[in-house]
Formats: C-alpha cells, sequence, structure tokens
C-alpha cells in the first residue's frame, strides 16, 4: 500500500485544531489551509503550520481530500452546511455529536479522546481514536490516518461515542475539577498543590491494574462518620460543602447496596 | 551521625501497617511485634515480616522504641490509652486526628500522604511524610527515620494535616469515584475502561505544571448547554445524574464569578 498523503483542510482554530494539525502535519500529511471565522486565531495557527489561511467560507480550498471540523460542537452542522463541497470527505472531531449531524453523503467522525489545552504538548502516541465513517472506503482512509498517528484506534458508533464521552466528562473534566477543589482548600492556608501529586498520581496509575471499585479509599468508604463530619464542619458551607456531602452520601449509599 | 535503628511495634494490621512495617524492615528498622485486635490479620502480616505478633494487649512488647498506631481514626485515642507505656514514643499515621488525641508526654504524627491498598504496590520514594511530635528530639527521630523512606518529608501541625487531608479527600477519593462512576457508565455499554485510561493519566499529568483551573475542560466550562443536555439526558436520573448535574451546575458558577 502506497504511503497515506492527503491534503488536508482543518476548518476551526481551538485547542484541538492547533494540536491535531501540527501532529498531521509532522507525520506527513499535508495541511492546506486553516479557515476559521475569527481570523486572529487563524493566523497564529497557519504561520505555525506556514500554510494558506482564509476567515472567509468563499475562499475556502475546495482541493482538499478530507475536511477536519474541529469546532465547537454547537457550530459543526451549521458550518459543514456552509463550506458547499461536493463529493468531499468532511469529518468532525467531538465526542458527543452524532456522524449525520454533517449532512454529506461522506461525513464522518474522527475524534482524539483526549484533553487538549494549547500550553501543553501531547504525546498523540497516547491518544486513542475513534474512527466513524458513512462509506466504507472513506473509513479505510481515516483507520488508515489515525493509525499513523497513534497505535490506538477503535472503530465506535456515535452512540458509544456519546456514552464514551459521558464518561470521559466524569473521569477527566469532574476528576480535573475536584483536584481544583482541592487546589482551592489549601490556597486557604498557602499550602502548594504540590503536596498532592504524588497522591494523584498513583490514584491515577492504581486503576490501570484495578477497578476503581476495589481501591476507592478515605472516609467515606470506610464509613468513618466522625472523620466526614470533622471536615464538613472545616468545610462549613458553599459549594466544596455540597460536593463533599453528595459525593460522600453516594459512596455510603453504593456500599450499603452491598452489604 | 550513627545509623538509625529503631525497635519498632506496629500496631494495626490494615492497608498502612501492612505497607509501612514492611517497608521500614526494608530499610533495617526492627519491627519487634505487630499488636491488633484481631489475631487473623495480625498473623498474616507477621508471617510477612517474620515477626512476633500479639492480638492482646497484656502481652504488647514494652522494649521498642516507637510504637506507630496505625489503626482505625475513632480507634486512635482508645488504643493509645490501652498499651500502659511510660516514656516512649507513641505516633498515629491518620491524616485527620490531632497529635494530641494520643494523650502521652510523646505523642507524634508520622502521616503518609497516600493510598494504600493492599494489593497494590508503592515506591515509597514518591509518598510525601507529614511528621510531627511533641518533643523536639522525638520530632527529629521522626524527622531521620522518615527520610530513610521518602525524600520528600514535610513539617506539618495539626490543623494544616487536617486541612490536606480534606484536600486529599477531593484529590484522591472523590477522583477515584469520578473513575468508578465513568466505569459504571461504561460497563452499560460493554466498553471496557482501558479506552479512558490514556485521558486519566493526561488529565493527572497535565497538573503537574499548570494549575486545574488552567486546564479544566469539557462541555461545563464551555458553556456548552445542547451537550450538557444531551449527557444529562442519556444519564436520565440516579447518582450519576445528580452529581453530573451539581458539579457541571458548579462549573458553569465558577466561571460565571470571573466574567
Amino acid at each position: 500500500m502506497s504511503k497515506l498523503k492527503l491534503k488536508i483542510v482543518i476548518v476551526g482554530a481551538g485547542n484541538v485544531a492547533w494540536h491535531l494539525a501540527k501532529e498531521l502535519q509532522k507525520n506527513d500529511q499535508e495541511i492546506l489551509q486553516i479557515y476559521n471565522r475569527s481570523v486572529g486565531s487563524a493566523i497564529s495557527l497557519a504561520r505555525r503550520l506556514k500554510c494558506d489561511f482564509t476567515s472567509s467560507v468563499d475562499d475556502l480550498n475546495k482541493e482538499a481530500d478530507l475536511y477536519i471540523l474541529a469546532v465547537t460542537d454547537s457550530a459543526i452542522s451549521e458550518v459543514s452546511k456552509s463550506l458547499m463541497l461536493n463529493n468531499k470527505l468532511i469529518v468532525h472531531t467531538s465526542g458527543a455529536i452524532e456522524k449525520d449531524c454533517i449532512e454529506h453523503e461522506r461525513s464522518g467522525v474522527f475524534y482524539p479522546l483526549q484533553t487538549f489545552s494549547k500550553e501543553k504538548s501531547l504525546n498523540f502516541k497516547n491518544i486513542p481514536f475513534c474512527i466513524e465513517a458513512t462509506k466504507s472506503e472513506d473509513y479505510n482512509t481515516l483507520m488508515r490516518l489515525a493509525t499513523l498517528l497513534s497505535p490506538i484506534v477503535y472503530n465506535i458508533n456515535s452512540h458509544q461515542r456519546k456514552v464514551l464521552h459521558v464518561a470521559a466528562v466524569f473521569a477527566c473534566n469532574f476528576s480535573n475539577f475536584m483536584y481544583m477543589m482541592a487546589d482551592d482548600i489549601l490556597q486557604k492556608e498557602q499550602i502548594p498543590l504540590e503536596i498532592l501529586q504524588p497522591l494523584i498520581k498513583e490514584t491515577a496509575s492504581k486503576i490501570k491494574k484495578l477497578k476503581p471499585k476495589e481501591v476507592q479509599t478515605g472516609p467515606a468508604v470506610r464509613r468513618d462518620k466522625s472523620t466526614i463530619d470533622a471536615h464538613l464542619n472545616y468545610l462549613e458551607k458553599g459549594a466544596h460543602f455540597d460536593i463533599y456531602k453528595i459525593l460522600t452520601e453516594t459512596i455510603l449509599d453504593k456500599n450499603k447496596d452491598e452489604l
């Protein structure tokens, strides 16, 4: 099989566009153009990639093999319609949106299951890609493209991807929010979050081999009421108090089911 | 300074006792005895260490330099009184309990800030120790002992330790509970949690250099109402629904404050 060399237009210039475009280029794919409605971020990304850019759909490059929509979920449908493309493969990168939201004969999904921040570099070899396409030929192309970037590629349909995305909100967004609440609590006492880093690392690494259920520790799972009360007493009221309370009660309840 | 070689009695045979006793022995400290009220787990641990054990306080070895109480928080006070020791250093290993809960002239705290499960081995070099003692001589001994096990040792008073413990519940116990909820969600669709491992790892590693606040991603921080509604709609009701809702609302609220 000949080496894959696609001509690609990236639509969007946010966190995902930023990392993905760079990685595709690094793997010998040709980024023809960045198209983004706000010209400022299009320019930044295009400069980084040394490629063309536009903020007007009239100037969209129509010569690409693949159009990757790395835009806000709510914009996918509208943007895909506005592109006015015929017989081109158009994919989005979202965990939450159905493939068919792109109303086009050659639609697909190219979803990197990872958390992206511009400031933080990423090793794509550790990013699972979830692939879906209307046409099997396009599926094969996306599969080849994903495999160039990462050894972890899954065939995931729109329903499974939606469920995966809900689970990812818990595992990633909400656990980061737990770190943030911990940081808030420590800041009040001038203790740096650094002291919790080994604990955070170990908590995330424990579940590689064991189920989260098997390694749940802490006052709630021990049913240690006096520590729970002391903690709630310290937190007093507000968001930290409410969240401590509901999570503790849920852990207590879940354990009760099994007694 | 001569090499530290303490004679130690471990009181308790749970997760912390299990890991700590083994590590102390590995570092040339002499574990004289395991004392635990339930004889079964005392035997298991004593066999592992090839040391003496007892389940009766009358047979407690009185020759040790240091008594480490690795027992449930609520038992610390009572157990420490029952030991009937004179002029011996007695410490507990709890994040939540004040030093003075051990009513003894030579009390202290030897708190390893980590999550312990018997099934999971640990590298002690990555465990921060939080040390406190009534007498400065004892503080120095505990400091030397902790430094034998780990390069990360903090002088933390009882109030700071309590705050640290509340923060650790968020950063560790609650984030593990988030992994567990993600696992529940995926199980219903026969998707293995494995697919989220890279995301979980990246989420935990991101905050080594950046603040959790700076790297918060997901539908809530993006104020992506349609995805939030779709997720809540999928979760329908129950604990997952309630927790998704309160965490999302708190993230939305926190962001509003800054607009």
